[in-house]
């Protein structure tokens, strides 16, 4: 595709991010150990300029800033301020290298809300302005609500921050409400002043729409959230900003192969989830399902992808359901070492369809048994959970299996922070060798990973448990749903278990060297 | 804000959507029942077309387009179709209005992936529009990748399609490569040539920026999914690409007020969860959290918003937080009947604030708990939890409680489909009253809702239980942290209770003919 240059920009001063915005978003709130966490990734990536906090919202929060401050990052490391002298103190308290300054620019701001007059603004503007700069700070100037502003007004405003010495003055569509010709057309204006950057916001979900417009009319900064988390429907993600100045103009700003990392780390510290259908970030972002994508990406990687997923430190992944095809199915069963002939395929294919059509997400342990029926294959089953049974809600979660191994009977219990925590442990146990060997062999495994999707609705909603388990370099995906969490929980367990022994004995009878070493 | 006229657009036409994309998304599968709850929903909307499925998929595929196609919609229901006569004739069967008929476009889609050549897949083209249109159906012609094909190639394609008689013709970011720039150029063309759509992906972020470049360049209609669900990064957003259309330009695509309930019920039907900052449908995206914004929004509604939320069907909601302030704290506390002296106010926003600050989504029952500590109210808990206890795995999850309710002493065990839901019948049986009297009065309750956050990280995990119960016309939210479910979950309900038997007991005291009816 043809490259169109966007405007001449200056690359290291692109990406600015504001962890304030951020923490604004209802239920949001990180510990200074995470937001230090979270900074030092934000300039591991490159971020020029880290909005770290609001010094004036409380003592635990100038503590959060000056963790940052402290922290010698390469990126410039500010506190929003009010227009009030008491924040610009507060920041500079807090040792930051600079203060982003929100002043009311359209006349909602103005009068309603701070019942204020215009030219009252711009002279408590130009005084906070010189004070912070005689303070050696860096300054922004916001204008909040700008893109409802009266524009000649929000010129005069924001013109005079810069003539009083501010570094720099901010567009912000704060309520989210402007179109990108509105953008345009504003942003042109105050481009002619002096370094201008674009805060936006999602509420339309114009919030890339106007950076481009923003961009393209002359500004020189965007301030991104990664995963856009900010007040409402969130500011523009840092993540998509990056990744479409990259891709389509070629505009450096920051390392991309970073940006997975940092939605991760970002998601963790707040408590927002990714959304599956999230560019850069999503689980489904490089997944593809449907027949016609699996087949045409593995003829050729970039068939379905606008970009390798290497390039924001990814790996592609190719999943099964009601859209599987022929290609997909047969590379999902040779990464499990099966076979199979053109018309078991053809049966084993229907039957992926039939399960995806049901709804349900079709795991390796649903192919592998899908497979093995069509190949007529009654498979022995190497574990099987006989009985369960957990107590929980007092002081020491216990539960107890009985678990048949092989031609054994194993009965262990384990205690554990929850049913399911003892559930497992009662699993390990039972499957433990001992040194006597009177119990068999020991069979260790690892849970990668284990996952329950948001339970809405009611207490007797059906739970999906999914979980990933491996033992020597074979892995499984398994899911069980049930409305007992303990038993869904559980019985995944055991039957991912019992698929990687299979697979085990299987690759035993064909070289009995390949066995996993315990 | 001044509206910018988008360019001249037939309403009623611009706005279609696709099930079948929207399927595509890994892990989504509709029923036929749920795909005719989602159309009904659409229809209702006022959605102009609704590509209901790929009926080459399955049987069971063509029997949910079936459905669709029976339920005597005003919209337009089509069937997508490869480039295959099979698939055209799939598509009669099932009775549809037309069909989205797919043909590779760019050199990797002739080439790599299809194995033909340009002249070829012009002719194939060609004869299937005529084959489709000779059988009554109205036809749209697809150029896959397009974004990513020779203009000139991709203009002889869709332009033979047109002359053979296709309704309209579509320009598809396929795997969302474009940015606005080629979208614009490439439309421009297939515009002059006759009635084009836009299918844009948002794997650059830019799907809407898309949609807005090419309705400027002269496209008539938008394909968008609800939520953006889809390939990968998704489709663009239905109801983004509604409100951005009817806030920013007053061009009407659909009803503005069932948008929230459509996001719902696709939300409901697909599994995929609503995440909290996306525009119209998440659950911030009319929510205030911080001092500045709720203080604002208390004053004026649409000082922090860029429309009402009633525009879309929702309502405002202040939440309380680290970036709490007075105004909003007062207007909880109100909510409540809890009125609280200026010094005592101002302890109660420190406190909250703290609570947020540790990260905490700061409850109804948070609040009041801060505010009667701060008010030195010694108050006693009209009903605790002494013991809990429950067992599950097995084949009847039960659970007993030991309440202590009022100077009584309450047992009472319960079973249920998990150690939770038998843990919620504990505490109903434990609080109904009997005939007798001997147990004391009944205490009748609602649990509104039960949500549990997705659990990640490992079985031992803490997991954030939150409920709202109601009793009468109060109602009061809780949530609870444990790593045991079971814990939580009581903990939670029971706290919840305790609240709002004191709230009654409060009102009584101030009014005695205001005692909840059980």
């Amino acid at each position: 595709m043809t490259r169109t240059p966007l405007t001449d920009l200056d690359e290291a001063q692109l990406l600015d991010t504001t962890l304030r915005d951020g923490e604004q978003m209802p239920g949001v709130s990180m510990t200074p150990g995470e937001k230090v966490d979270v900074a030092r990734e934000l300039d591991a990536a490159g971020v020029h300029l880290i909005e770290a906090g609001s010094a004036c919202t409380s003592d635990g929060e100038r503590e959060a800033i000056r963790r940052v401050a402290d922290e010698g990052l390469d990126a410039t490391v500010t506190s929003f301020a009010r227009g009030v002298r008491a924040d610009v103190d507060h920041a500079l308290d807090c040792g930051v290298d600079g203060v982003n300054l929100v002043v009311p620019a359209s006349d909602k701001h103005v009068e309603t809300k701070v019942g204020s007059t215009r030219d009252e603004v711009v002279e408590t503007t130009v005084e906070l302005v010189e004070y912070a700069k005689d303070h050696g700070l860096w300054v922004e100037v916001l204008g909040e609500d700008g893109s409802r502003a009266d524009v000649d007004y929000l010129e005069r405003l924001l013109g005079a921050g810069l003539d009083a010495g501010a570094d720099r003055i901010c567009y912000c569509d704060t309520v989210g409400a402007a179109d990108p010709e509105r953008t345009a057309a504003v942003v042109s204006r105050l481009a002619d002043l002096g370094p201008t950057s674009l805060h936006t916001h999602d509420d339309l979900g114009f919030g890339l729409t106007n950076v481009h417009a923003g961009l393209k009319a002359g500004a020189d900064t965007v301030h991104g959230t990664v995963l856009g988390v900010g007040e409402r429907a969130g500011n523009v993600a840092l993540e998509e900003v990056a990744i479409a100045l990259g891709r389509s103009y070629d505009v450096d700003t920051v390392e991309l192969s970073r940006l997975y990392r940092l939605c991760r780390t970002v998601s963790e510290a707040t408590g927002v989830a990714l959304p599956p259908n999230k560019a850069v970030c999503g689980a489904n972002a490089f997944a593809h399902e449907s027949g016609i994508h699996t087949d045409g990406t593995l003829k050729d990687g970039t068939m379905y992808e606008p970009y390798p997923p290497e390039t924001v430190g990814r790996e592609r992944r190719l999943v099964l359901g009601k859209h599987a095809g022929r290609a997909g199915v047969k590379a999902a069963l040779a990464e499990h070492d099966v076979a199979v002939a053109d018309d078991e395929l053809r049966e084993v294919v229907a039957r992926v369809k039939e399960l995806g059509e049901r709804g349900k997400r079709v795991t390796d342990a649903d192919l592998l048994a899908v497979a093995d029926d069509v190949r007529g294959r009654e498979r022995e089953r190497h574990v099987a959970l006989v009985d369960l049974s957990a107590t929980s809600g007092g002081n020491l979660p216990t539960a107890s299996v009985r678990l048949r191994v092989g031609d054994d009977e194993r009965v262990a219990s384990g205690t554990g922070s929850g049913p399911v925590d003892a559930g497992l442990e009662a699993v390990r146990t039972a499957l433990a060798g001992d040194d006597d060997g009177d119990r068999g062999e020991g069979v260790a495994f690892d849970l990668d990973s284990y996952h329950v999707d948001a339970i809405t609705g009611g207490t007797d909603a059906v739970v999906t448990v999914e979980v990933d388990l491996c033992r020597g370099d074979r892995s499984v995906s398994v899911s069980a749903s049930d409305a007992d969490i303990t038993r869904a929980s559980v019985v995944g367990m055991v039957d991912g278990l019992d698929r990687l022994l299979a697979a085990e004995a299987d690759a035993a009878d064909a070289d009995p060297s390949a066995v996993a070493d315990d």
